[in-house]
Parts: C-alpha cells; structure tokens; sequence
C-alpha cells in the first residue's frame, strides 16, 4: 500500500555502486599512483578487522575487569601482567617487558567542594589535579578571585590573590573544529596555574574542567609545581559548578567563599613496566616500526579512549597482520607504554634503550586521541615534499576508508624522545575525530560504553593499513 | 617536578600554528581554484554555529518535550506546531505549511515476544514492524523456519514454510565502511520479506534487527505487503535474541517453536503539514535552494537521530544565514516533511506543489543519515565534470572542517521526487559519519542523549556553507 518509505534509504548507495568507476577516475586524476597490489592489501586489512576484530573484546576486558590504572596502582600492574599475557596469546614472534620507575600518586578519599553563601553551603563536584597535594585535613576555606589567564594573575599581583582561592574560569573555545586545539589553548590553567597562582601566595586553586562539554563531571589531569616552589592544593572543578560559581560571583562579589577538602598525596617511586610485542622483521630485523598508545590511565573511570583504545588498537595492528600471514620486512612493534598521565617514564625509558641498542627507527605511530572514527594522521619529520607525496599516494588509498587526512603536526608524548634518542624517525599521530573527545576525557565518564565496536577498529585497521605501506615502501 | 606528562598533548597542535601557510600551499596545489572570500564566509558560518549555536536546545525539545512523532499521531501535531512556532520566532521572511494526508498507523499494546523450547518459555525482545497487522488477539505460535535471504524462500518452497513463522536473520555485512550500505543490503529481509513470505503460505515473520550493534532493542521500521496479497503479522527482534533464537534452532531443531502477539492497526488516513520556512533571494525570488529533513519519527523513542537532527539543522541553517547579515540571491528554504517513515507523503506533496507553482529549483539538501560528524556530501545529478570541479574547488574549502568528500550518490527519500517534478535539480545527500547510525536507528534507543552537540553543530554548519556557496556560484 505505501510506495516509498524509507525504504528509499535502503537503495540509497545503490547510485553509489553503479558509478564506481567513476569514483575511481577520480582518485586517479588526483593521485600519482594508485597501486592495485596496496589498494588490494588495504581492503584485505579492512576485512580482517571489520570481521574478525578483536579489540572491542580486549578493551572490555581491560576497562571492566581492571578498570583504573594509574601508575603505581595495583591495577596498572594487574594491566601490565594481562597485557604480556594476551600478547603472548597471539602468539607474536617477541614479548617482552621494559622495566622502569614511576611516580606513585595517590587520590585518597573522594574529594570535598563547597561553595559558601552566607549560611548556604552548596556541594559541587571536584577533583584533586593529578600531582596535587592535600588540603590541611580539615579543609580549605577562602575568598574566591576568578581568573580567565595567568597573565591576569600578573596583572592583579600578591595584593589581590594572597590567601585566596584563584578559580581559572577560561571556557574552552568552540570555535576550533579540532578540539585538541582548545584543549591545547585552555591547558595551561590546569598546568600552569596552580605554580603561577602560588607565587602570588594563593591558598588553593580551582581549574574549570578542560571540556566544552556541560556536565557534572570534574576532568582531572597533571599539574606541575615549579622545583622549590610553594605547592598549593588544585582541584578540577566540573562545568556546571564553574559557571554557577561564576554567576554567584557576578552576583554577590566577595561575600562568596569556597571550601573544599583533598588527602592526595605522593609516595615514593615504585617499579612498573612498558609491555612490548614484536613481529620480527624478515628483510631488516633492527629496523623498527612502532605502534603504540598507553596503559595507564586517571583513575576516576576505566581510560576507556584514555587510552585503553589506543593500546587496544595497537596489539590488534600486529593480531592483524599475523592473522593474514603477512610477514613484514621490518620489525613492527606493539608498545604499552606506562604512565603517560604524570610523568612518561615509559616513553623516556623506550627511546633510551632503543638508543643502547642501537636500533634504527624507521617510524613511530601514537594512538592516544580516543577511539573515535578515523580522520588521517599527523606527520612530524617528513618533509613538505614528502608529505605531499604520502597525501598523494596513500592519502588516497586511505581516503575510501575515512583515514587519508595526511598533515603535518606532532607525533605524540610517548614516542616523542624517540625523535632525539632515534634521529632520522618519522613520528605519526593517529588522528581520530576529536569532537567528543573531551566530553570523557580524563573524567568519571571515560567508560567502555562511550567506545563504539567499528570506530574503535576502524582506527585498528587504518595504522594495519599505514604501517604496511611503510614497511612495503618506506618514506622516499 | 614531573617533567613532560600528558601535558605534551597540550602542545600537539601547536605543531600545526606554526605549519599553517604549509597546509595552505598543500591545499593550493591540489586546487584549481580557492576563492578567499568564500574561505573567510565559510569560517564565519562556522564561528557562527559553534559560538552561538541552538540545534542542540532545539533537539532537546523535540526529544524531551514532543518525543515520538510518528506520523497521524498527536505528538506528529504538536511537532507540526511546535516547529512552525520556532520558524516563526526566528522572523524568516516568510513560514507556511503544506497540508498532506498521511497513513495512520499505531503499534498498540507493548508486544510480547517468546522462543517456546519444550516447557520453558524465553521471554524476547520485539517489536512489530511499521504497517504491519496484528496477530490474532491471543497471540501466534508456530513453527520457526530460519532463512538468510528472500531467494532461500523460493528453493523453500511452501511445504517447508507454510504454516510457519519464517525467521529472517542474514545479519549486516561489517565490511561496508558506509554502514548505509550494509543496511541497503541487509534491508530486503524487512521491507520485502513478509511479503515474500506470505506467498508461500508463512503465518507470520520475525527479522533479525537492522544493526551490527549486538544488543537488546528491537528495530523497526516500514515493512511493505503486495497489493491484494495476504497480509501476515511481521515484527523486529533484537540482534541479542536473534543470536539466542537461531543457536536455540541450530541445537535443537524443529522442536523449537516462537509465539508472539502484536496489536498494531492501520487506521483511516488523517491530516498533516510539511512546515517550511524561506529566506527570500535578493536576485532570483522563484529559483529555491532547498535544505531539509523528517519531521516525523518512529515510536520506540525520540527520533533523537531519525531524524530531529535533520529537521533542526535544517532550520539553523536559515538561522545561521539570517544572523550573518546575509542576504541570499535565490530564495532558501528549510522543510520540515512529514511522513518519511510510512510513506513518503510530505516528499510527493513538496515536489508537486513546486511543479504546480511553477518554482525553479537549484539543488535541494536532505540529512536524514544522523546527526554525526560530518564526512561530506553525495551528488545526484550533477555530471562527472561537475563533480570533479566541485571536488577541487568547494571539496578543498569544507576538506578542514572535515566535510570534505563530495561524491555522487543519492539525495535522499523526500527530496527524491523533486527530480522528475523540477528537472534540473541537483539532489545532495548530507553525508555525516555512518558507523554509530544503526546503534540506534529506529530503535528505543534513538534518544537525545546519543547526539553529541557539536556533531549536531558541524554538520548544520556545512550545509549552511555549501548552500552559501551554491547561492553565489551555482553549479557552472
């Protein structure tokens, strides 16, 4: 009886099969060459991935059944001896751990924020910075002063801010279409301030949380005191309190107080593990191509796309491979690295023995964006010529699969002392969409159940992908 | 203390700043033309949209004030109302409807689902499928007979199907990168499939969801019967159920029997509207850019994705316009139709009404994939030239704000008939990211809490710049 419907969806792409020669004309008029073989291999990783994928499963495994894993906690060496574990399970030529010292930081008993109006006392949600120290066992109560910059903390000077509580309340700006730019522009209050704030003898500091998102949750995340400097507690405070903060502020001026409370501390260093796994090469066994992302994460959630993905991804690229017989030329290492979220001894630790061990680094991918779609990757020492070269060749044999944004920008934190330790190395950011991003990131809602299964492989597939064609063709 | 930290992903972009006439050359040599005037109007309709944006409250509304909207039903009137109001409120230069009769179907009680192994009776998730007839009032049970496709019916044959519920479970295809396309392939078992059946003397139908999402939610959806064939009872049952049905049938064959009672009914055709708001063309009052989505909804949930997206974005397009001063060349319009769902009325009463008054139509807009980030747009009607023109020139100004891909493919289900009604039309498919759309589609679970704000926002924005630039530069 009905004609159409939205079965019309149904047929929708159906256009799109028909004239898929002509999608292929156009690729070939934009690109230089288009090699059938890769293209074929391309598709083959896809398949593997989208079919037989497994790191949705591993990612459960990894936020349900460890959950939290901050350096230095009982769960991060739960997560290294479970990683070495599945690693070993795949069956890959070399499992091995690197032995290294962290910094251990502890949260203590859940967090204390109050706004005090007069007589009212209003209860908001926050969350201690990563490397804070506590408040005096009772709390910290002052007067507020809120700050948009560090630079106004200059301005105002000791008289305005002495025995205060600074509140840093810069927004993130929405107009970056890339958010990691506005995390980029809003992060050194959470960084910086706290350090800045003491000079000026603040008593304490709260950091609006690092997201646009306008939600309950504190987003916490590593600050860092000046050597020798006063350190003064500093807690995230979630988006709703800092605006209804800001408005009471607007409102009633000084009369305004907030408290809040925190038994964060620091212990000593204490031994932990980067977990490495290796397909060794057939044609040149000391030269490396590494993927890898973090194993540790903030312990107010699971480090679901922080970066439980990202190590996720990074063993399947190397279960991708062995699964479809292909035996590389060089050798293409998976890496968890350990404590990426206050203090990179992983990364340190890996760049220095590659360096003792006199490997050659070929290139380095870091998965540490989310688990989001794929957008391209970001390269940092290839040249303008080459780039254009990649973005030509296999941007667009990426570009059918939503991965070939090739563009210049940075590698990231863990391979990043690889570029010193390794000179030569190309350094590869994967670049996931980053629009949601920072609605979990570092806060009680990075949870597995935000992950979804085909973007999470999607991202596996495209470095399979990216990686075999470096290893086929290298760089020039 | 710390040294690097995760503080590094705060530099990341910073990379980028300093690269930027980089990627400006890169985009230069791959382009024939970049017209510096459209840049800079494209980033201001971006800056627009992210700063000042009013999808998402509108959305919230939609969802959490009307909710399910199907078509004929009271809350498919209150939208109508609703989303007139807020045309209105926004002062465009002129708001109307178009009045249309739509079918009238309504599901009924909740549904009742059972696998009947023996004495147990498993409780299972279902929902009967659009325009569907109910089951005798006490319920169905039969036999259940497994197939993967309409053609294993034909080799059936009715001795092996008549009398029996015929269980269609061919699941989605994960290879598609597009997930549209799996559901294009998958989507003959529920539209066409009870009809098939039915030939063959089935009792009734259940169909595996239209998802790769393993879970509990049944997914509907329009199922379409022969004209004067007999009509069977067909519903949805969860991929979950699905699963444990078919092991169920595997290990235990034909002692396995389903039972299930639905009380949908058709009732007579009733009044509706599409709603369409206009900016007026300064040059060209009769030549019409149209941008539009469904106004209606299934019932399950809130038509968060499918498609209150669709019809908000529609109308901040105009919003974004109209509060940048524009003033466009042709007259754009914004459509709300009615009746996408189950049966495409609203789609047939636009394309006639433009045929009757003798409008010129350029191109016409739909979103009706979700409110996801934005990948691009597909082409229907414009030639390979064109396409490839568009490609080089509007494809490199959208290609940073991730809207891109401009390929051919289809329009959409209601601007479709426009093509023969306005020949010369070029039809555009809004193409957002697909891999999180049959998550929800159709299903309890399309709720306002699954659209992420600046997806939303994005992709309103990249309709509002692609219409810009047909405005001033049409298509030759």
């Amino acid at each position: 009886m009905q004609k159409n419907s939205d079965y019309n969806k149904l047929l929708f792409f159906d256009a799109m099969k028909t004239k898929l020669p002509l999608l292929i004309a156009l690729f070939l008029v934009t690109s230089l060459a288009v090699n059938a073989q890769d293209s074929l291999m391309i598709r083959k990783i896809y398949d593997e991935e989208l079919v037989n994928g497994q790191c949705y499963q591993n990612l459960h495994y990894l936020c349900k059944k460890i959950g939290p894993r901050l350096s230095g906690s009982p769960n991060a060496q739960k997560a290294v001896e479970w990683g070495k574990k599945l690693m070993e399970t795949y069956g890959f030529d070399h499992v091995f751990l690197q032995q290294i010292m962290v910094p251990h930081w502890v949260r203590g008993s859940k967090e204390l924020g109050e706004i005090i109006d007069g007589n009212k006392r209003i209860p908001v949600a926050i969350a201690a910075l990563g490397m804070s120290v506590a408040t005096p066992a009772d709390g910290l109560t002052a007067d507020v002063i809120e700050v948009r910059s560090l630079k106004q903390l200059d301005t105002l000077g000791e008289a305005a801010i002495k025995g205060k509580i600074v509140f840093f309340n810069r927004p993130f700006d929405p107009r970056f279409i890339v958010t990691l730019r506005a995390y980029g522009t809003a992060g050194d209050q959470r960084n910086a301030g706290p350090a800045a704030a003491a000079k000026y003898g603040a008593a304490g500091v709260i950091v609006r949380s690092l997201t646009e998102s306008i939600d309950n949750y504190p987003h916490t995340g590593t600050t860092r005191y000046d050597k020798g400097g006063v350190e003064i507690p500093a807690a995230a405070i979630s988006t709703i309190a800092a605006n209804q903060l800001s408005a009471l502020l607007k409102q009633k001026g000084n009369t305004i107080k907030f408290y809040f409370k925190q038994s964060c501390q620091m212990l000593p260093d204490t031994i932990s593990y980067n977990v490495v796994a290796e397909l060794t090469g057939t044609e040149n066994p000391n030269k490396f191509i590494t993927v890898g992302g973090h194993l540790d994460s903030w312990d107010l959630a699971e480090g679901a796309h922080d970066d439980g993905t990202g190590v996720m991804q990074s063993v399947e690229v190397l279960r991708i491979l062995k699964a479809m017989g292909y035996r590389p030329k060089n050798t293409i290492r998976a890496v968890f690295f350990m404590n990426e979220e206050n203090g990179d001894r992983g990364g340190d630790k890996y760049a220095e023995l590659a360096a003792q061990n006199k490997e050659e680094h070929i290139a380095a991918i870091e998965t540490d964006f989310g688990g989001f779609t794929p957008r391209g990757f970001t390269f940092d020492g290839a040249s303008p010529a080459t780039l254009l070269k990649l973005k030509e060749s296999w941007g667009n044999l990426l570009e059918p699969y939503g991965s070939g944004q090739l563009i210049p920008g940075g590698g990231g934190t863990d391979i990043g002392p690889l570029k010193e330790k390794t000179p030569g190395i190309i350094l590869i950011g994967y670049l996931p969409d980053s629009q949601r991003y920072f609605d979990v990131h570092h806060s009680g809602n990075d949870v597995f159940e935000n992950v979804n299964k085909r973007e999470l492989e999607l991202g596996a597939a495209s470095m399979a992908a990216l990686i075999y064609l470096i290893d086929q063709h290298g760089f020039n």
